[in-house]
């Protein structure tokens, strides 16, 4: 099968490899309908993370059940699956507690399993998956192409951001702020409105993205960063800042305008992998702001946002603004890396 | 009258000073029956803190109204009072939300009011009160000498536990650990029982605080500290941790031990005052631990706890474990200093 591969950094292609086999009972093989490319794929692709050697990567995808294993007992070949981002057996003690990225059996795509089996990426033709009863969502019925775009959201990127809106703690009638305009952001402006949160406000400085978070429900957007977009923020809102700010890039600047956009007593949801992050904590502690957050359990989210997708009522999959075929990956990367791109669908 | 002085490390006086007048219509002038030596008052006693000068000190009292400036409505002299260890005007934006400690016209006890006018110290025996209609909660009828000793507590340390247990969100039928087992950290056992926590660990070394705390309701005692503390505390939560960690120290040493003893997907709630407290941001978000607490808004926790208080239905005044005139203030500093005693209260 072709499966992307990243050699070195921005050096990205798509290679022959093996097909993945079952190797436990518990497996299955999943055939990928859609994929797409993550902000935090762009780390290692700009060796901001280390790449030592050629690295399948991809962790977002859904796709058609294929085979099974003998001890799968809820899906059967043929069936439309989503992926989260992470694989998990959904019954340890932490998973039935919401936080399936920390399952005892659980771990990453593209990262060899507990039992030592490699996995693949996700953006490629075929996926081993391991713990599949516990990891795969399997839709109702067969969707429409249209809607495979909005379901592919639900393997990352919009649970991301409604992660970001629950850790804060979003709540009917409050004010929030979205810093950052990626993919992950717009979806957190998303998941605040669909939350209930009354003023929601973007921080960003791009048209296209502006305009795809007042789609999503965004009140008001400002174009300041840093110290002068917080000041904007408060005096927006009571001269006091934010209920609930949602950090959703992962550096040190980023979470610094979060902690000056949110009011005394408010609190930070944050889903940006963290990156030279420096937390002040005496100034956390004498405004009494919160923070909470980390790598989102999205598997324990996507029965919950599912229906909203499928009825229409959401259309996460606005973020994705560009979509090539799978053999143009490297296109896909690279748009995504200068920004011409929001969010790229890898289409097979 | 008569005020506590710390003219240097280890060098507290009870001086001689003038008597506090009215300033604004909106001050009250308190005397003080009852107040208490705090956790935090032993960070200048010690010389952590820098004392550059005589420096009044205290912010714990409850007493009774003496006079009430002419904008005072809601309080009459002859009133016994609780007082939060700051003032505020419970009407701002900031105490509407909870958070009285960030009033835009509140302040410390010790320090200049927003208008300027300096504020006394709550370990003596008369207290100017801003904004009294606002700091101040009027018990329904005079207290016993009993009851005095309860309601004091709600100046800060039971709140304080209080607000480490609602920071971190602990719920009916949750697993909570408590770091710490200064009065605050006791108080944080007492505090969680009363939100229906299931299961408390209380970590502490000494026998006269282990008894406390099981008074309070721990349903178990953990000796060890650091890593095996921690250790000790996974072990017996299901081998993953607490749902909710209350880190009521306030050290480095103590944050780590209450990171490791958090579960993934766990929260904590920290009101120790933070000193040289540094976060593993990355290691919080791979686990997804969220962190929420700071200065307690005691103010806005009065109300709901003092019923309680009244019933008889907790005691959180069995955290005093001394008590001295106030003629004796440096014996009851030296007995916290020395943690002979948990708590000392000052008797008027």
């Amino acid at each position: 099968m072709r499966a992307t591969v990243l050699h070195a950094p921005r050096d990205i292609r798509l290679d022959d490899v093996d097909d993945p086999q079952l190797q436990l009972g518990t497996d299955a093989i999943v055939r990928v309908v859609a994929a797409c490319v993550c902000g935090s794929d762009l780390w290692p692709y700009r060796g901001l993370n280390p790449v030592n050697e050629p690295t399948r990567i991809g962790h977002e995808f859904v796709g058609v059940v294929e085979q099974v294993g003998d001890a799968v007992s809820s899906l059967t070949p043929g069936d439309f699956v989503i992926s989260p981002f992470t694989f998990s057996d959904n019954t340890c003690a932490l998973c039935v507690r919401g936080v399936h990225t920390s399952c005892t059996n659980g771990g990453f795509w593209g990262h060899p399993d507990k039992q030592g089996h490699a996995t693949d990426g996700g953006q490629g033709e075929l996926v081993r998956v391991p713990w599949a009863d516990g990891t795969l969502v399997a839709t109702p019925s067969q969707p429409s192409q249209e809607m495979v775009t909005q379901l592919l959201t639900l393997s990352d990127v919009f649970p991301t951001g409604h992660h970001a809106a629950v850790s804060a703690g979003v709540t009917a009638g409050s004010t929030v702020v979205v810093v950052g305009d990626g993919a992950v952001g717009l979806s957190a402006v998303l998941a605040s409105k669909r939350l209930g949160a009354a003023r929601v406000v973007a921080m960003s400085r791009h048209e296209s993205r502006q305009q795809i978070a007042r789609r999503f429900g965004a009140d008001e957007v400002v174009a300041e960063r840093g110290k002068e977009g917080a000041a904007a923020v408060r005096e927006m809102l009571d001269g006091i800042g934010a209920d609930f700010v949602l950090e959703c890039v992962g550096t040190g600047d980023s979470m610094k305008q979060a902690m000056l956009s949110a009011r005394p007593g408010g609190r930070i949801g944050y889903v940006g992998v963290p990156h030279d992050v420096q937390l002040n904590v005496p100034q956390m502690f004498g405004r009494n702001i919160g923070l909470a957050g980390g790598i989102a359990p999205v598997r324990g989210y996507i029965e919950e946002l599912l229906p909203d997708v499928l009825d229409g009522s959401i259309t996460p999959g606005d973020v994705f603004d560009l979509t090539v075929p799978l053999d143009q990956v490297a296109d896909g990367y690279r748009a995504m890396d200068e920004r011409t791109a929001i969010k790229t669908m890898l289409s097979l």
